[in-house]
């Protein structure tokens, strides 16, 4: 029998935890090590503290060198974080101690993008220890990026390129909703935008580097606006009431020039409850070239368990890859991973 | 400034006629050789016969060998077949004279399907001379498989997958349609499919392979149906002409079973003017697991087009890729390369 592959997750939140449960529902995966910044949760019964059916009988551990060391995981997967600076220090002391990481840091889909410095350390580090790094996740990392190039695959050539991810909040809780404005007065989303408080999408400055570094195309510059979508009618969710007249969501946008012309735009109005007023959510690429393609599918892929599953189902890549820094564009596509023991309650239940 | 990757093409048919095009287009390539089956155009100008608005000045040649003698091309592209049996025997020389393949012989997308002692031998004889080849096309290598695996990533488990591609056939020749069957009676069809005249769609069992090789599923057997495509109304395109009561097609369908369910389904009508009769074409993915994944996009991506575009896209992940055997899902996605000179032409003649 083929020895599990040993995981750590870093973060107990939303996502840590529900890479964890995944991680624990894959017979060939075996979770070896937990980690928080939280010093409140360090220390903690991790099945306990973030709702494990499966107790895989671990401590949660503040301190990631010494996890490392206890439980010698082959790859990490770290979701404790959005920005490079933040990322980077958990990420060095994982591959100097030889360990695989798979970050959903949004900064970490293209980390040149923040600081082509810090990318090129990033690179010479896994190299020098023979592991491998890589930024994942739905978005940057799959809809607006990796599958956008995929399809420009089909094409003799490419003159422009849109993609467009309509999703719907509701699911997320408040950290997300404040990065979006949701609930605030229209004059009180600008004074949050001003501030950085308000923030949109992380992330499109990594995809639109993604796309052009694969098609070839020298990027200019990008221009980017954040609207804050207002409700016309009450919106509601289990965590949210937003009144009519209230901040939804914000719709941001990015837009990339070469040779003057734009060429690449990418837009992800994020709000809550968008059926409430029927918008439609949805993923949509839309090529412009010969041919022309359009791909799309509704209601958008969820973020949460598309994250979840991109930063699992990336850990045969990263483990097969040559040690290096990868972007998704660089790896194989990821697969899903067999989950037996899930496949058999669901045959058990079913026919 | 970095050299063209040099280039040769095998076959000179509407597909091996697009890829010279479309390599001629690429200022990163450049075209140093091309060879052809048919003895009627050894020796005769690629331009001429194949019509090439620029010219590279390369006669036909008849003798592979000597072709990458004197044009010493670092990648061939084959477009002589569909079948594994007669795709080898030019593959071979290939890598044996140290040149990478990309083949779009439908068979080639996942050889081991044919034959696994072939593809194990295509995997020592690239190894053994530092090179790799890999099959693509639209179908099999593309919209049934490729995207099929990469929407899985999104996934924390899958249940089942359902695709179809639904095509015109209408710009295709009289090869093509024949082996589907268009306009033919249905009787001339049922016998057309006995004595393997009619053959639908070569590509299923090379797909579902891929598809399952990618999710680690145990795949028990395969069933396939061909089932004429009858003509309602008159359907006429350039070539043919299908009376009611015709065959306009072929629906072809291959379902996988794996613990005794069916887990794959793949769909693929294949007919001339399916507009005559209200048929919208179009490809659709839909995975059933967690989430629910469905992506779909119509008209259907052209597949002639498309597996030009392959072709060609793929050179620059053939020639990253270490020695040896490859399918789709085992390289990066591909991208569409820049064509600088068509897109300075659109420019002028556009804004």
């Amino acid at each position: 029998m083929v020895e599990p592959i040993r995981i750590a997750v870093l973060g107990t939140g939303q996502m840590g935890a529900g890479i964890a449960r995944l991680v624990l529902d894959k017979p060939g995966m075996s979770l070896v090590g937990a980690y928080a910044r939280r010093p409140e949760r360090v220390g903690a019964d991790l099945a306990r503290v973030v709702g494990l059916e499966r107790d895989p009988g671990l401590a949660i551990h503040g301190d990631l060198a010494q996890m490392v060391r206890d439980g010698r995981p082959q790859v990490a997967i770290q979701a404790t974080c959005s920005r490079l600076d933040e990322a980077l220090p958990e990420i060095a002391v994982l591959l100097q101690h030889g360990v695989n990481v798979i970050s959903i840091a949004e900064q970490m889909a293209w980390p040149a993008a923040t600081s082509p410095a810090a990318a090129r350390q990033l690179h010479r580090l896994a190299a020098a220890h023979g592991v491998s790094v890589v930024g994942t996740g739905i978005n940057p990392g799959f809809v607006l990026d990796l599958l956008v190039i995929a399809l420009s695959g089909v094409c003799l050539d490419v003159a422009s390129i849109s993609a467009t991810r309509v999703n719907d909040l509701s699911p997320y809780g408040r950290t997300v909703l404040d990065s979006q404005g949701v609930g605030l007065t229209p004059e009180q989303f600008r004074r949050g935008l001003e501030e950085g408080v308000v923030v949109g999408h992380y992330g499109f400055t990594e995809s639109i580097h993604m796309i052009a570094a694969a098609l070839g195309w020298e990027i200019e510059h990008i221009e980017q606006t954040r609207e804050p979508i207002i409700a016309t009618v009450p919106r509601e969710t289990p965590r949210v009431r937003v009144d009519p007249g209230a901040v939804a969501g914000c719709h941001h946008r990015a837009v990339a020039y070469r040779d003057g012309r734009p060429v690449i735009t990418l837009d992800h109005p994020q709000q809550v409850a968008p059926e409430a007023e029927g918008t439609v959510t949805g993923d949509c690429i839309e090529i412009r070239g010969t041919p022309d393609v359009r791909f799309a599918g509704s209601p958008e892929i969820p973020g949460g368990q598309g994250t979840i599953a991109l930063a699992v189902n990336m850990v045969p890549r990263v483990l097969a890859a040559a040690p290096g820094l990868y972007t998704m564009a660089d790896l194989p596509v990821p697969a899903a991973i067999p989950g037996e023991a899930r496949r058999g309650s669901r045959e058990s239940a079913g026919s």
